[in-house]
Protein backbone atom coordinates (compact mmCIF):
# COMPACT_ATOMS: atom_id res chain seq x y z
CA UNK A 1 0.00 0.00 0.00
CA UNK A 2 0.95 3.47 -0.61
CA UNK A 3 0.72 6.43 1.49
CA UNK A 4 -1.06 8.04 -0.76
CA UNK A 5 -3.89 5.31 -0.87
CA UNK A 6 -4.92 5.90 2.98
CA UNK A 7 -6.89 8.64 2.22
CA UNK A 8 -9.41 6.28 1.16
CA UNK A 9 -9.51 4.58 3.96
CA UNK A 10 -10.81 7.74 5.81
CA UNK A 11 -14.61 8.37 6.41
CA UNK A 12 -16.62 11.54 6.21
CA UNK A 13 -19.28 12.23 9.10
CA UNK A 14 -20.84 15.53 8.15
CA UNK A 15 -22.48 16.92 11.31
CA UNK A 16 -20.39 15.61 13.59
CA UNK A 17 -20.14 16.72 16.13
CA UNK A 18 -22.56 19.79 15.23
CA UNK A 19 -23.72 21.24 12.10
CA UNK A 20 -22.05 21.82 9.36
CA UNK A 21 -18.86 20.39 10.36
CA UNK A 22 -17.39 17.23 8.19
CA UNK A 23 -15.74 15.06 10.45
CA UNK A 24 -12.99 13.38 9.63
CA UNK A 25 -13.35 9.17 10.52
CA UNK A 26 -10.29 7.85 11.08
CA UNK A 27 -11.72 4.89 13.11
CA UNK A 28 -12.13 3.15 9.06
CA UNK A 29 -8.38 3.17 8.59
CA UNK A 30 -7.63 2.36 11.99
CA UNK A 31 -9.56 -1.05 11.71
CA UNK A 32 -7.93 -1.95 8.43
CA UNK A 33 -4.72 -3.70 9.27
CA UNK A 34 -2.65 -2.90 5.97
CA UNK A 35 -3.38 1.02 6.45
CA UNK A 36 -2.81 1.07 10.19
CA UNK A 37 0.40 -0.85 9.29
CA UNK A 38 1.21 1.92 6.31
CA UNK A 39 0.24 4.90 8.75
CA UNK A 40 2.72 3.94 11.87
CA UNK A 41 5.52 3.12 8.61
CA UNK A 42 4.84 6.24 7.32
CA UNK A 43 4.99 8.39 10.70
CA UNK A 44 8.37 6.16 11.54
CA UNK A 45 10.29 6.75 8.23
CA UNK A 46 10.04 10.31 9.03
CA UNK A 47 11.85 10.50 12.25
CA UNK A 48 13.45 6.92 12.47
CA UNK A 49 17.24 8.62 12.30
CA UNK A 50 16.07 11.33 14.99
CA UNK A 51 17.14 9.56 17.83
CA UNK A 52 13.91 9.75 19.79
CA UNK A 53 13.92 9.15 23.27
CA UNK A 54 10.09 9.28 23.80
CA UNK A 55 7.11 9.51 22.21
CA UNK A 56 4.56 11.94 23.52
CA UNK A 57 0.51 11.62 22.92
CA UNK A 58 -2.08 13.32 23.76
CA UNK A 59 -4.98 11.63 25.14
CA UNK A 60 -7.33 9.93 23.67
CA UNK A 61 -7.14 9.91 19.72
CA UNK A 62 -3.00 10.58 19.94
CA UNK A 63 -2.79 7.32 22.51
CA UNK A 64 -3.25 4.95 19.21
CA UNK A 65 -0.54 6.62 17.36
CA UNK A 66 1.99 7.53 19.97
CA UNK A 67 2.22 3.93 21.13
CA UNK A 68 2.59 2.12 17.98
CA UNK A 69 5.27 4.66 16.97
CA UNK A 70 6.88 4.54 20.38
CA UNK A 71 6.90 0.83 20.30
CA UNK A 72 8.49 1.29 16.42
CA UNK A 73 10.93 3.34 17.04
CA UNK A 74 12.25 1.89 19.98
CA UNK A 75 11.42 4.45 22.52
CA UNK A 76 9.82 5.49 25.56
CA UNK A 77 5.85 6.51 25.72
CA UNK A 78 4.55 9.36 27.20
CA UNK A 79 1.02 10.27 27.52
CA UNK A 80 -0.55 13.94 28.10
CA UNK A 81 -4.05 13.39 29.68
CA UNK A 82 -6.78 15.30 30.57
CA UNK A 83 -6.66 17.01 34.09
CA UNK A 84 -6.75 14.59 37.48
CA UNK A 85 -5.70 11.49 35.33
CA UNK A 86 -2.35 11.31 36.07
CA UNK A 87 -2.36 10.16 39.48
CA UNK A 88 1.45 10.94 40.41
CA UNK A 89 2.96 15.26 40.64
CA UNK A 90 2.47 16.64 37.67
CA UNK A 91 2.89 20.27 35.32
CA UNK A 92 -0.14 21.00 33.53
CA UNK A 93 -1.32 23.64 30.69
CA UNK A 94 -4.52 25.43 30.02
CA UNK A 95 -5.38 26.25 26.95
CA UNK A 96 -7.70 28.44 24.97
CA UNK A 97 -10.82 26.33 22.87
CA UNK A 98 -13.65 27.90 20.32
CA UNK A 99 -15.90 28.14 23.95
CA UNK A 100 -13.97 28.41 27.17
CA UNK A 101 -10.40 26.53 27.87
CA UNK A 102 -9.00 22.98 28.37
CA UNK A 103 -6.63 21.88 30.63
CA UNK A 104 -3.80 18.94 29.97
CA UNK A 105 -1.45 17.19 32.47
CA UNK A 106 1.99 15.63 32.05
CA UNK A 107 3.81 13.76 35.22
CA UNK A 108 6.60 16.33 36.17
CA UNK A 109 9.07 13.50 35.79
CA UNK A 110 7.82 11.85 32.95
CA UNK A 111 10.68 13.30 30.31
CA UNK A 112 14.34 14.44 31.48
CA UNK A 113 16.36 17.56 30.59
CA UNK A 114 17.66 17.88 27.17
CA UNK A 115 15.21 14.45 26.36
CA UNK A 116 14.46 14.09 22.21
CA UNK A 117 10.70 14.16 22.29
CA UNK A 118 8.03 13.46 19.25
CA UNK A 119 4.63 14.56 20.08
CA UNK A 120 1.93 12.93 18.20
CA UNK A 121 -1.28 13.43 17.64
CA UNK A 122 -4.22 11.79 15.30
CA UNK A 123 -5.20 15.66 13.83
CA UNK A 124 -3.80 19.21 13.17
CA UNK A 125 -6.64 21.15 13.08
CA UNK A 126 -5.73 24.72 14.78
CA UNK A 127 -2.53 23.81 16.62
CA UNK A 128 -3.89 24.81 19.78
CA UNK A 129 -3.67 21.65 21.49
CA UNK A 130 -0.36 20.57 20.57
CA UNK A 131 1.28 24.24 20.86
CA UNK A 132 0.11 23.87 24.15
CA UNK A 133 1.40 20.31 24.85
CA UNK A 134 4.73 21.28 23.09
CA UNK A 135 5.08 24.60 25.59
CA UNK A 136 4.46 22.39 28.43
CA UNK A 137 7.29 19.93 27.48
CA UNK A 138 9.56 23.15 26.64
CA UNK A 139 8.69 24.11 30.42
CA UNK A 140 10.32 21.17 31.27
CA UNK A 141 13.62 21.46 29.20
CA UNK A 142 12.64 18.91 26.74
CA UNK A 143 13.83 19.20 23.50
CA UNK A 144 11.07 19.06 20.95
CA UNK A 145 12.86 17.18 17.64
CA UNK A 146 9.36 17.00 16.03
CA UNK A 147 5.43 17.02 15.93
CA UNK A 148 3.17 13.80 13.53
CA UNK A 149 0.11 13.82 12.70
CA UNK A 150 -1.85 11.35 10.73
CA UNK A 151 -3.84 14.18 9.41
CA UNK A 152 -3.79 17.85 8.81
CA UNK A 153 -6.78 20.33 7.50
CA UNK A 154 -4.39 22.49 5.70
CA UNK A 155 -7.08 25.32 5.32
CA UNK A 156 -6.94 25.85 9.24
CA UNK A 157 -3.34 26.79 9.28
CA UNK A 158 -2.67 25.13 12.39
CA UNK A 159 1.20 24.96 10.81
CA UNK A 160 1.03 28.54 11.44
CA UNK A 161 0.85 28.01 15.33
CA UNK A 162 4.54 25.19 15.28
CA UNK A 163 6.47 27.13 12.69
CA UNK A 164 9.51 26.88 14.75
CA UNK A 165 8.95 22.43 14.87
CA UNK A 166 9.63 20.22 11.97
CA UNK A 167 5.51 18.70 11.50
CA UNK A 168 5.25 15.57 9.57
CA UNK A 169 1.75 14.59 8.65
CA UNK A 170 0.60 11.98 6.86
CA UNK A 171 -2.85 12.93 5.02
CA UNK A 172 -3.60 16.55 4.32
CA UNK A 173 -7.20 17.73 2.93
CA UNK B 1 14.84 -7.83 29.81
CA UNK B 2 12.59 -10.37 31.06
CA UNK B 3 8.87 -9.99 32.02
CA UNK B 4 9.53 -10.99 35.48
CA UNK B 5 11.45 -8.00 35.85
CA UNK B 6 8.82 -5.76 34.66
CA UNK B 7 7.35 -5.25 37.85
CA UNK B 8 10.03 -2.69 39.11
CA UNK B 9 9.00 -0.23 36.25
CA UNK B 10 5.01 -0.09 38.12
CA UNK B 11 5.39 2.48 40.69
CA UNK B 12 2.62 2.59 43.83
CA UNK B 13 0.90 5.52 44.16
CA UNK B 14 -1.31 6.04 47.35
CA UNK B 15 -4.81 7.07 48.12
CA UNK B 16 -4.96 7.70 44.64
CA UNK B 17 -7.75 8.23 43.02
CA UNK B 18 -9.10 8.42 46.87
CA UNK B 19 -7.71 7.61 50.24
CA UNK B 20 -7.00 3.81 51.15
CA UNK B 21 -6.43 2.71 47.52
CA UNK B 22 -2.66 2.18 46.22
CA UNK B 23 -2.72 2.84 42.64
CA UNK B 24 -0.18 1.41 40.37
CA UNK B 25 0.80 4.06 37.73
CA UNK B 26 2.26 2.25 34.85
CA UNK B 27 3.39 5.22 33.08
CA UNK B 28 6.92 4.75 34.67
CA UNK B 29 7.27 1.12 32.56
CA UNK B 30 5.53 3.03 29.37
CA UNK B 31 8.21 5.77 29.41
CA UNK B 32 11.06 2.98 29.46
CA UNK B 33 11.54 1.60 26.19
CA UNK B 34 12.90 -1.36 26.89
CA UNK B 35 10.19 -2.42 29.73
CA UNK B 36 7.63 -1.22 26.94
CA UNK B 37 8.84 -3.14 24.09
CA UNK B 38 8.94 -6.29 26.12
CA UNK B 39 5.67 -5.95 27.70
CA UNK B 40 4.03 -5.67 24.32
CA UNK B 41 5.97 -8.45 23.21
CA UNK B 42 4.90 -10.45 25.75
CA UNK B 43 1.52 -10.06 25.31
CA UNK B 44 1.99 -10.61 21.29
CA UNK B 45 3.61 -13.58 22.06
CA UNK B 46 0.75 -15.23 23.70
CA UNK B 47 -1.49 -14.44 21.03
CA UNK B 48 0.49 -14.45 17.90
CA UNK B 49 -1.13 -17.73 16.22
CA UNK B 50 -4.18 -16.71 17.03
CA UNK B 51 -4.92 -15.49 13.66
CA UNK B 52 -5.75 -12.12 15.46
CA UNK B 53 -7.73 -9.96 13.00
CA UNK B 54 -8.89 -7.00 15.49
CA UNK B 55 -7.61 -5.84 18.09
CA UNK B 56 -9.74 -3.83 20.84
CA UNK B 57 -8.77 -1.00 22.91
CA UNK B 58 -10.69 0.27 26.05
CA UNK B 59 -9.95 4.22 26.47
CA UNK B 60 -8.29 5.69 27.02
CA UNK B 61 -4.83 3.23 28.97
CA UNK B 62 -6.32 0.10 26.86
CA UNK B 63 -6.05 2.52 23.48
CA UNK B 64 -1.78 1.80 24.85
CA UNK B 65 -1.20 -1.76 24.40
CA UNK B 66 -4.21 -2.51 22.11
CA UNK B 67 -2.52 0.16 19.14
CA UNK B 68 0.99 -1.35 19.76
CA UNK B 69 -0.15 -4.83 19.75
CA UNK B 70 -2.58 -4.67 16.51
CA UNK B 71 0.91 -3.37 14.92
CA UNK B 72 3.12 -6.03 16.25
CA UNK B 73 0.09 -8.13 15.29
CA UNK B 74 -0.80 -7.04 12.02
CA UNK B 75 -4.14 -6.61 13.13
CA UNK B 76 -6.66 -4.02 12.55
CA UNK B 77 -7.36 -1.43 15.75
CA UNK B 78 -10.48 -1.11 17.27
CA UNK B 79 -11.51 1.48 19.92
CA UNK B 80 -14.53 1.29 22.17
CA UNK B 81 -14.98 4.58 23.62
CA UNK B 82 -16.80 6.43 26.38
CA UNK B 83 -20.21 7.51 25.11
CA UNK B 84 -20.52 10.49 22.32
CA UNK B 85 -17.26 10.48 21.24
CA UNK B 86 -17.32 8.20 17.90
CA UNK B 87 -18.65 9.86 15.03
CA UNK B 88 -20.51 7.03 13.44
CA UNK B 89 -23.80 4.89 14.52
CA UNK B 90 -22.86 2.68 17.45
CA UNK B 91 -23.46 -0.61 19.92
CA UNK B 92 -23.76 0.59 23.44
CA UNK B 93 -23.20 -1.33 26.51
CA UNK B 94 -24.12 0.39 29.92
CA UNK B 95 -22.57 -1.70 32.98
CA UNK B 96 -22.41 -1.25 37.09
CA UNK B 97 -19.80 0.47 38.84
CA UNK B 98 -18.88 0.77 42.84
CA UNK B 99 -21.41 4.23 42.74
CA UNK B 100 -23.75 4.35 39.39
CA UNK B 101 -23.34 3.22 35.87
CA UNK B 102 -20.80 3.74 32.83
CA UNK B 103 -21.48 3.47 29.26
CA UNK B 104 -19.33 2.61 26.41
CA UNK B 105 -20.02 2.38 22.70
CA UNK B 106 -18.24 1.08 19.64
CA UNK B 107 -19.07 1.42 16.02
CA UNK B 108 -21.51 -0.91 15.01
CA UNK B 109 -19.36 -1.78 11.79
CA UNK B 110 -16.39 -2.07 13.27
CA UNK B 111 -15.97 -5.86 13.65
CA UNK B 112 -17.91 -8.00 11.17
CA UNK B 113 -19.70 -11.52 11.54
CA UNK B 114 -17.20 -14.18 13.07
CA UNK B 115 -14.50 -11.44 12.91
CA UNK B 116 -11.10 -12.75 15.14
CA UNK B 117 -11.05 -10.42 18.36
CA UNK B 118 -8.71 -9.81 20.95
CA UNK B 119 -9.70 -7.11 23.87
CA UNK B 120 -7.07 -4.92 25.53
CA UNK B 121 -6.95 -3.16 28.75
CA UNK B 122 -4.33 -2.09 30.90
CA UNK B 123 -5.63 -3.09 34.38
CA UNK B 124 -7.38 -6.29 35.47
CA UNK B 125 -9.11 -5.58 38.60
CA UNK B 126 -12.78 -6.70 39.44
CA UNK B 127 -12.96 -7.56 35.22
CA UNK B 128 -16.76 -5.17 34.89
CA UNK B 129 -15.37 -3.09 32.35
CA UNK B 130 -14.08 -5.59 29.84
CA UNK B 131 -16.82 -8.21 30.57
CA UNK B 132 -19.30 -5.37 29.26
CA UNK B 133 -16.87 -4.59 26.07
CA UNK B 134 -16.99 -8.52 25.65
CA UNK B 135 -20.70 -9.13 25.87
CA UNK B 136 -20.81 -5.93 23.46
CA UNK B 137 -18.55 -7.64 21.16
CA UNK B 138 -20.63 -11.03 21.15
CA UNK B 139 -23.88 -9.06 20.84
CA UNK B 140 -22.10 -8.34 17.48
CA UNK B 141 -21.14 -11.93 16.73
CA UNK B 142 -17.75 -11.48 17.14
CA UNK B 143 -15.25 -14.12 18.02
CA UNK B 144 -13.63 -13.13 21.06
CA UNK B 145 -9.79 -15.24 20.70
CA UNK B 146 -8.70 -13.80 24.03
CA UNK B 147 -8.32 -11.14 26.68
CA UNK B 148 -5.16 -9.42 27.80
CA UNK B 149 -3.91 -7.22 30.27
CA UNK B 150 -0.58 -5.49 31.36
CA UNK B 151 -1.42 -5.74 35.11
CA UNK B 152 -3.66 -8.25 37.34
CA UNK B 153 -4.62 -7.68 40.59
CA UNK B 154 -5.51 -10.98 41.57
CA UNK B 155 -7.44 -10.40 45.18
CA UNK B 156 -10.37 -9.07 43.15
CA UNK B 157 -11.06 -12.29 41.02
CA UNK B 158 -11.85 -10.54 37.91
CA UNK B 159 -11.11 -13.75 36.45
CA UNK B 160 -14.26 -15.30 37.44
CA UNK B 161 -16.07 -12.70 35.20
CA UNK B 162 -14.18 -13.88 32.37
CA UNK B 163 -14.11 -17.45 32.73
CA UNK B 164 -15.26 -18.38 29.36
CA UNK B 165 -12.27 -16.80 27.55
CA UNK B 166 -8.50 -17.29 27.15
CA UNK B 167 -7.16 -14.56 29.54
CA UNK B 168 -3.13 -13.35 29.34
CA UNK B 169 -1.82 -10.99 32.30
CA UNK B 170 1.88 -10.19 32.25
CA UNK B 171 2.34 -9.01 35.59
CA UNK B 172 0.30 -10.05 38.68
CA UNK B 173 -0.28 -8.45 42.21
Amino acid sequence: MKTSELKKYIRDIPDFPKKGIIFKDITTLLRNAKAFKKSINAMAQTFKKSKIEYVVGVEARGFIFASALAYKLGAGFVPVRKKGKLPYKTKSVTYQLEYGTDTLEMHEDAVGVNARVLVVDDLLATGGTVRAVVDMLKSQKAKIVGVAFLVELKFLKGKEKLKDLPIDSIIQY
